[in-house]
């Protein structure tokens, strides 16, 4: 849509998707609105729309993704999460436990996590676990403790979803709802968080392309629900020095391509407490807009993934050593257009 | 339990293991029943159980996993699935399209692979597509063709759920649930499975290692349904010559460790036309309990993965082929036992 | 050129080639010889030949591989290796230890080689060892054992060259020289063995894509050398339930496009003692036209590889399993041209 | 050896390890001077030496490795190359095109290197290809042009060796001696650089593990150059958005357990002109030592690798983005003895 385009030129665009069949979808953007259609089984002639009043341009979008797509929406998308945003220059720290454990935890490190100027919280209830014998999370009890932390520190809340019962509990506490790595191909759960309002946290699977995952986002915007942040957590490779292989082009890639914000998480992709820190500075470096970050008051102790996880002190170390980074990158990495025809 | 041990007996253990507040497996074999524990949250001491009546041996399990191993239960198992069985010394052919599309083209197929001697069919009405905009599969309608499949041609259907109204439809209509690769970490889907009493078909995953698949199965067993079946369906390398990497290697490295019939995919597993036969020879050749097998009666109209299609003459080819190789080992690969001591 | 080409007209096209400057390849076959031509800076008009005498045909080859294609070649390549042969209908079987330890070892397993009716013996005699520390192989004095062991069983020997040095002592003493993954894309060696007159086996390197295996094939060739086998040992992956992932449909892979013959070593290709013969099983099953075996007589004690190593009562076990499978099939994989065409 | 050990201890320590029949490695240290033994078929007894004038501690060093590990040399090696350093506090950039062209060619990028600050001058005169088709390097000649910017610029010429003839020039002509990542396990070559005493850039293998990228250092080392630089340059992964996935964990994982020196490269690690530079800057965020960066002044007409290569102005906007990261970590990353203990 044209810039100067009122209310009424975009609704009559909506209106006339919506007569032929399809599934219009409105991306408001800082200077104009971009309209998606979906739903058309086949190519859609631009003369339907072109001459309508209003509407600056009828593109067509010849790439398997359209509504992740930068041909769409070229600026950048700000997702905003609970009191705060992903996408924006800021740089979003998202810290805390893996799984929620019990209250006194919980909020020992939610309160090193506010200290350090972060604004997101993060903390598992519901534990995808390889054995079937392995703590399976607090479930919602958990999250009840994840509110308290929000009420208490004023942290905007990232826990994760398995299924639609989880994904309803966390639409009731939480302020965005994570996707896991094992499940970004769990298309009918792609499809039922689509239709809530709450933010998308999506990780990338252990060996999804870059189009899977583009194409895992596309699923939940299809559905309506356009506040998708990307996350590149690690990819299983046949290298044994760490977890899984942090794999960092990914972000420029996606900038590239998409104006969907992504963040990085260098505890899963590592799993190496000592390598956590040299690559969240990488991540940030790399463009990142924000990291999620493992912390747990007393690693050795941990439920789940303690050897991944950094103790407050550590954590405050990388804090200050990654804003360094941010700082000195500012000129270049908070401006989206041009960091991506480098 | 011993050989001779009374029913009586089997039902005070079972008594015994659930008053100290733990899950019983009941798990009969050709000679003797073996009791899984699961639900302990440490090790139990085996004098609890040894001086039972009726008790023949105590044994800790100490991998990972407790019921899918050969510890637990030294037998093969076989699995009933409708009216045929996989896992015993038959050769199991599954055999069909990749999508239900519509009543001629599954009797088509299902026709050439009643003739081919096979006994099971497989087709999918949920389809997990990469992309959101791709065909997603018939639903019901779909699963009531399969039904009528059966019913004609006497063949047992085999056909994938992504979520639980897929499990409940999948239940009414097929003989076994099918787990893709993709939902095969979903373990809220798997402990749903777990509790139908159809037999399961379990895909690895694209980057799964081989715990992470027995653990899978034993998400699924642990709530009380023993009747799974493995497939290995390729995995993701760097290598481009085929649409996967057939990891064949899998199937003895199975049929050391778990008395669990595994099957192999070669459709999938290269998504390449002219390497299914191959492949599939192979797979037979490794000591597969059997094959699942995409067959179209026109493979370049297929909605879905025409691509890795045979035609039914080629389709019929490959069972003489694999049939010939199996003949040739039958010495070797039916005696599982053996073969595990090579 | 035309079945009925005399010499002279061979000789002509020859003459030509080399009168542009260009390096002629002539690769005679059972109907028909082709003359390929390398050297050339880009395409060549086809115009030059195709109205000599005896010029069937001038065929462009737009792959980036030329003297390896079918397209030069539509005939099967058999490879005379000492007084036997790779590729043609016989199923080639090369046995024998990792490593050339002592003359007692090596007798001793090159009797049950004999014994098995296998016609290639391997061993080594340089070893390329991760570990600087670890036995490098007896060199000169191994390869004198080799010769000895030829003159004894009439077994053709194929064994390892590491550098120029190596290369010149196995033309001297042995009948195939080897050329291992690590050094498939070591180009000097690659241009060395193309100047030699003996085969070549060329292992697949660790990542190897099928296009670079084609490729160090063709650096062989393009130096005069057309007598090359392929080997598939396996490629590095996640999957740690087997030391390598042996990637079986390379071999329908490499048949769809070159006329070379390729064998499998599943030895290397599972590290695992017990999946070298199930693994064994599959190479022929897919239609390799050998394999290549690690046996020792004492496993346990080997220098090198022990635990991939049979015993020579399970190396006897394998072959009779592999010759049956072979013998099903006989009407199927020896039909080269039918079988790329499926 | 004690910080204040005289020369006269030093050596007879030396003598001693001849004595016994094996290696000794003199590695000076900025307090105290290590020395390594190798050649030693299992443990020797420290009792040998701790008692001799002079030594201060006799470790045993259980890795499999010893002459890169931080047990033996507990400080940073700081490696000499040319009239520059590579390890100590300041970042090394080393640039140029892919291969040597021609002189004017490389005078003009040779001049924006200069220019740029940096000390190092990289360009290939041999080019290892895939295809034995492609333009293979100017061979000497190249040399030639690089001995001539380095009289020019005063820039220290790092560029690759194939094999020991190319060795020989490049000892005469360059500064430092590149081992690519297809020659990392050409054992035959290591060793023979390791007779040298020019220092040696070792890439890393596209599918080596940690363990064997130290292990071929080692091989270099143990004949006694033991100026060796390391190098990540991307590993061969599934994923397709870049041409190889650039593993930045392997940084902190070599500077934890080895003294030697590592740099990026992202050129050759994303293959992709626009995320070289946002992984320049990962890969000095992590704590890498410097960059190897692809320059050329025209990319779309390069012989080799045009679609890496940065042009002059994208390579000065990557310098000062590069020098912006390193100076706002200085206080971190140049301490390595912390960073390793995070």
């Amino acid at each position: 849509m044209k810039p100067d385009a009122p209310r009424s030129d975009v609704e009559r665009v909506i209106e006339t998707i919506e007569k032929l069949g399809y599934k219009p979808h409105e991306l408001p953007g800082e200077n104009r609105t971009a309209i998606g259609i979906t739903g058309n089984p086949g190519a859609i002639d631009p003369a339907h729309f072109e001459n309508m009043p209003g509407v600056a341009d009828a593109i067509r979008v010849t790439k398997p993704y359209k509504l992740i797509s930068k041909d769409l929406r070229p600026e950048k998308s700000i997702v905003k999460v609970g009191t705060a945003e992903i996408g924006g220059g800021e740089l979003a720290i998202i810290a805390g436990p893996c799984a929620i454990e019990n209250r006194e935890q919980v909020f020992s490190v939610a309160k090193a996590v506010a200290d350090s100027g972060a604004k997101f919280f993060r903390g598992g209830a519901f534990k995808p676990r390889t054995s079937p014998y392995a703590f399976q999370g607090m479930g919602e009890d958990g999250l009840k403790i994840l509110a308290d932390v929000r009420d208490e520190y004023d942290l905007s809340i990232v826990t994760e979803a398995m299924d639609e019962r989880g994904v309803d509990l966390v639409e009731k506490y939480g302020d965005c709802i994570q996707i896991g790595a094992r499940n970004m191909q769990n298309f009918s759960l792609l499809k039922y968080v689509g239709q809530t309002r709450k933010p998308v946290l999506l990780k990338r699977g252990l060996s999804a392309t870059l189009d899977e995952l583009l194409l895992a986002a596309e699923y939940i915007m299809a559905e309506g629900n356009y506040d998708v942040i990307l996350c590149e957590r690690g990819i299983r490779t046949f290298a044994a020095h760490a977890r899984n292989t942090l794999d960092l082009s990914i972000v420029p890639a996606i900038h590239n391509v998409s104006h969907l914000p992504v963040i990085v998480d260098p505890s899963h992709g590592t799993g190496r407490n000592y390598m956590v820190n040299p690559m969240a500075r990488a991540g940030v470096a790399v463009g990142a807009d924000g990291l999620i970050i493992e912390v747990h008051s007393n690693p050795e102790q941990a439920l789940c993934d303690g050897a991944q996880a950094l103790t407050p002190v550590q954590y405050l170390a990388l804090v200050q050593e990654v804003k360094a980074i941010h700082k000195a990158l500012s000129p270049v990495v908070n401006n989206f257009e041009s960091a991506s025809v480098v």
